[in-house]
């Protein structure tokens, strides 16, 4: 960006000019035509997800930068797809902007959205920039899964291992930080960046796919693991997958992975309210046989097997210790359970 | 609909619920994963396109029923699928919406979306609806193409001919008239209505790929045929394939086919403004050798060869019969000289 420029608004450059600025951030060869042409390997399957940011809604600029913005958005739709067991092939990013909107806010959403992109050799491979009265951001990624490997919500099986890829708690945590700057002055520097950066750069696990299915599968071999992401909070993922697959669940709250920082900051309860409920931790919540669970474990910081699925329809959470009484998890009453 | 239903607003259904509610207007074994799995045919491009649209921007409730804005946005994007020489596979549709927008109103949207996608096999694939001070619908298409005959907007070669597949200037004119129903009593109430629907209800050209290329070409063939659609308007259109692909173009202004009633109703200069300049026609404009375009001229209803590409770089509108001079068409200059 030029120094000139950091006044320029939409109005003033047009929303064509900027189509073709923007066109900066995408590959030479994706450009110029009616549509982007992608090419895909033979025998995948085309994984497709879709997700609308609206400012003051889904962020906002008293709270989040540009830059952070456009990773949010872009590591949220990565996940989607890592979710799936697909690998990203690119997205494409529709902008709705006031007039007033500065050219140099909307090269930094665009330079936030090519780091997380470019960190998984993925690219926007198209998109359209129109006159709105409210900031809009529409994203779609497309991925491609072998047919075999494919992680679905409704394949779980009663009697398998339930993983989850890393910690909870750490996103809604770093949001209160965030919020309220002045609390939690006992945490370390170090605890404090650890939470902040969870919120703002979420990692979409990609990096789980290549452990998840080491010898190769014949072809025709259903996908033996079950799963989703843990955008909208874990007990939520562990709910959907049940529901889904028509099983039930243990869990035992004192595997669930939640950073050592949580509970000594809020206490107990309130870290494990955050790790169930919180949301936006983008881990992923897998169902597999116990073997495949013990190796990926073995590979992975910070996951863990948090319990069992079962034929008795009801998610549980249990305590070994018998310390809490064990509790039913539902859609309905999840939240208040935790008041 | 339920009758019940006729004043449920967002806000008192809820987003999520919408959402589900919505799914019925999707195959079920899309819905409910992270994102959707789709099956592409081996060796084929995959071609994406995407579309954001705003109230009060590109739709309003006083000119657009519901029905007609999902039927326009649909067919906008098949279009440009259509102008790559690909055929769809699906799309996905990202709503923002505010509170008090009707679920019935949305509904609506939704018919008009699928009763459009179901004309060419396609559905929608997957969706978010989320809150938001003002209506938007962003959506993305995708489809496929054998890689050796996509339609680029780059590849015309000088010496070509230049054929349009329809009518022009017709979308235009039934703006108008929406804009204006007291204008153009002279008209017979069934040119109003083509007129009218030529705006409303706009045809993606996607029944002329089959014809484009009847012979099966050898795989590793270049496509001999560029263009692009001319949802912008004639003029954008074949300046864009010529600045793209370094040649000009000579067109005859008495072979671009315009509705008989426009010259009658506005007089030939405004009609011919209109044809090139009023947008929306949604035909395709294609560059291709001289023995392939009689072959599609000979096939297509109302399509034209209007003009030959050239090696100087000027696009040219020319009279053979002397009663206009030649004018020089230009990004720039284009709407003046019509004025």
């Amino acid at each position: 960006m030029k120094d000139l420029d950091a006044e320029l608004s939409v109005r003033q450059l047009g929303e064509q000019s900027l189509l073709k600025r923007l066109q900066a951030f995408c590959p030479a060869d994706l450009v110029g035509d009616d549509a982007a042409v992608l090419l895909t390997q033979p025998g995948k399957s085309l994984v497709v997800t879709t997700d609308v940011l609206v400012d003051g809604v889904h962020f906002s600029d008293r709270t989040t930068s540009p830059e952070d913005a456009g990773w949010r958005a872009a590591a949220a739709n990565l996940s989607d797809l890592a979710a799936m067991g697909a690998t990203p092939i690119g997205i494409t990013v529709g902008l709705g902007l006031p007039g007033e909107r500065a050219i140099a806010w909307v090269e930094r959403l665009y330079q936030g959205l090519t780091d997380c992109l470019s960190r998984y050799n993925t690219v926007i491979v198209g998109g359209d920039v129109v006159r709105s009265p409210v900031t809009t951001v529409a994203i779609t990624a497309f991925g491609q899964a072998d047919p075999n490997r494919l992680i679905r919500r409704a394949a779980a099986q009663p009697g398998q291992a339930i993983v989850v890829t890393g910690m909870h708690g750490a996103s809604r945590a770093g949001l209160e930080l965030l919020l309220h700057p002045d609390q939690a002055q006992d945490l370390t520097p170090s605890d404090r960046d650890t939470l902040i950066r969870a919120h703002q750069h979420p990692i979409p696990r990609l990096d789980v796919l290549p452990l998840l299915f080491p010898p190769p599968l014949p072809p025709s071999t259903p996908s033996p693991i079950a799963g989703m992401d843990s955008s909208d909070g874990l007990a939520d993922a562990i709910l959907q997958i049940c529901r889904a697959s028509g099983v039930g669940a243990r869990i035992d709250r004192h595997q669930i992975p939640i950073p050592a920082a949580l509970p000594q900051w809020v206490g107990a309860k309130q870290a494990m309210k955050w790790a169930l409920y919180g949301g936006e931790d983008f881990e992923l919540v897998l169902c597999l046989p116990t073997d495949l669970a013990v190796k990926l474990v073995d590979q992975l910081d910070q996951s863990a097997m948090i319990g069992i699925t079962t034929t008795q329809p009801d998610v549980w959470l249990v305590d070994a210790s018998h310390t809490y009484p064990d509790e039913r998890l539902s859609f309905e009453q999840g939240f208040q359970h935790f008041h």
